[in-house]
């Protein structure tokens, strides 16, 4: 990213997200990570991170969080939220539940739509005081966690995992990200969808401990693809190696 | 179909799925339709016809429901089920909420799982008893009642209504489509995603009243395709009037 770029990384405190940050910093932006309430606590302290509690889940912690990051912001608007809290749950068409469907739904997907509409005021802020032309991830963007298991074409390692409700929820995420780039286009604010790859997590090796990617170079790629982006890629589904992927 | 065509329609009190029983009547196929315990009575008392209740999103309603359709079907497997039930609310970005979100997913994607969990076995047993090779919707198929407003690429009649609910929920549902299609396959039994086309029911009408396409006109091109249907369009998502849409 540029300078000065905020950032708010939602389920921070380990995976992707956790690596997101470390590698953020590296770069030394000032920016946020997110834990839940009851989440580890983040070792580093770092001048440019500042830690707030987020249940992805929940409206009035969402909206909390978005009180909190609003003042430690000041004037400045938030430039990138990185929806990355989700959860999956092995399962198959024969044991997936409505309990699974529900509790996984709402996390990786009501809660994406919930966060984004709790930091729209301050992406909104970070675009319009932006002098850039056109959308990038440095103005304001929104990128949401999906994963190519939730490609309706690829339906990636369905023979590792049929992971019913997770699938579902991705290319519902993928939705939501399509319509979040027609709505917010116009107020200057990226929307896209990123596939980190199938990664070295607790998620990716509770899935099978093959898992072929290490967090660290999931992330490196993410943070590679992610200042290339433009209006073209608004609406789109990209893997960490910036490949397009199809719905 | 062929004769001797058993079929299960669910939502078939009014709107697309009434039409459907009708004209499937019309057509004398031996078949079932479901309402919910408070829907309105099914006025035709046709001899071919069976009204089982059935609450799409109770597990114990769908149970229950298979369990009086195994009773009438006797020795005989199911050879068509279609997952008609959904609902719609208005919505946009700004205005989705948590329970809009959950509500619409419970009916319109978790509803069509639990039910065709719910009849797998008599499916299965549909499709052992034909000694049809291949897949057809006379042999034994599900087919989940889409929508092209979930399709990701095309965003159908996105400046009429937002509807993010909606949208995300058929989204998953192709995709459980598509799961369904992998896992079922084997089985012999075909799954598919239609789109009815935007037609002047009660949800058409709610969107807006320009809603083009009469009810008559969408059945009978759902029912002119289904029978086209072999195993090179398992887990396809097709139109009303037999086009491939894109996810
Ligand atoms: N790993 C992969 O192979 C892979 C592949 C494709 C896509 N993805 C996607 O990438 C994202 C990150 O995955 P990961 O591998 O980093 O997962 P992970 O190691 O399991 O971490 C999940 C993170 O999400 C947080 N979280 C879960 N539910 C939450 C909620 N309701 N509110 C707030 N935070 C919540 C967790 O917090 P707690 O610690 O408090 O539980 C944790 O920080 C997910 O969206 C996942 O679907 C992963
Ligand atoms: N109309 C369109 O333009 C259009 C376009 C694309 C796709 N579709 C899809 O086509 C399907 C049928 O739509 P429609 O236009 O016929 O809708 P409709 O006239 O609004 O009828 C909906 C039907 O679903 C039933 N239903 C709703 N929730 C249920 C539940 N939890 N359990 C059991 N039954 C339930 C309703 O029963 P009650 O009478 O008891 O409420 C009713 O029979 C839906 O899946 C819809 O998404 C419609």
């Amino acid at each position: 990213m540029g300078e000065a770029t905020y950032v708010l990384v939602t389920g921070a405190n380990r995976g992707i997200g956790l690596e997101l940050v470390k590698q953020l910093l590296g770069k030394s932006n000032p920016h946020s990570g997110s834990l839940r309430p009851a989440g580890t606590r983040m070792e580093s302290e770092h001048p440019n991170l500042v830690i707030i509690a987020l249940e992805a889940t929940d409206p009035a912690s969402v909206k909390a969080a978005a009180t909190r990051v609003e003042e430690h912001l000041k004037s400045s608007g938030l430039n990138l939220l990185i929806n990355k809290a989700g959860i999956a749950r092995l399962s198959t068409l024969e044991s997936e539940t409505a309990e699974g469907m529900s509790l996984v739904y709402a996390t990786n997907v009501t809660g994406p739509l919930l966060v984004s509409q709790a930091f729209l005021p301050l992406l909104k802020k970070a675009a319009q005081g932006s002098n850039q032309k056109g959308l990038s991830c440095s103005k304001a963007a929104i990128v949401n966690m999906s994963s190519e298991a939730g490609s309706i074409q690829n339906v990636l390692i369905w023979h590792v995992g049929q992971v019913i409700a997770y699938r579902c929820s991705k290319a519902a995420l993928n939705m939501l990200t399509k319509c979040q780039s027609l709505g917010y286009g116009g107020d200057g604010i990226l929307s896209v969808a990123v596939h980190p790859g199938w990664v070295q997590t607790d998620m990716g090796i509770s899935l099978s401990p093959e898992a072929p990617l290490t967090v660290d170079a999931s992330v490196r790629g993410i943070l590679n693809v992610l200042p290339t982006l433009s209006e073209k890629d608004n609406g789109a589904f990209m893997s960490w190696e910036g490949k397009v992927l199809p719905w």
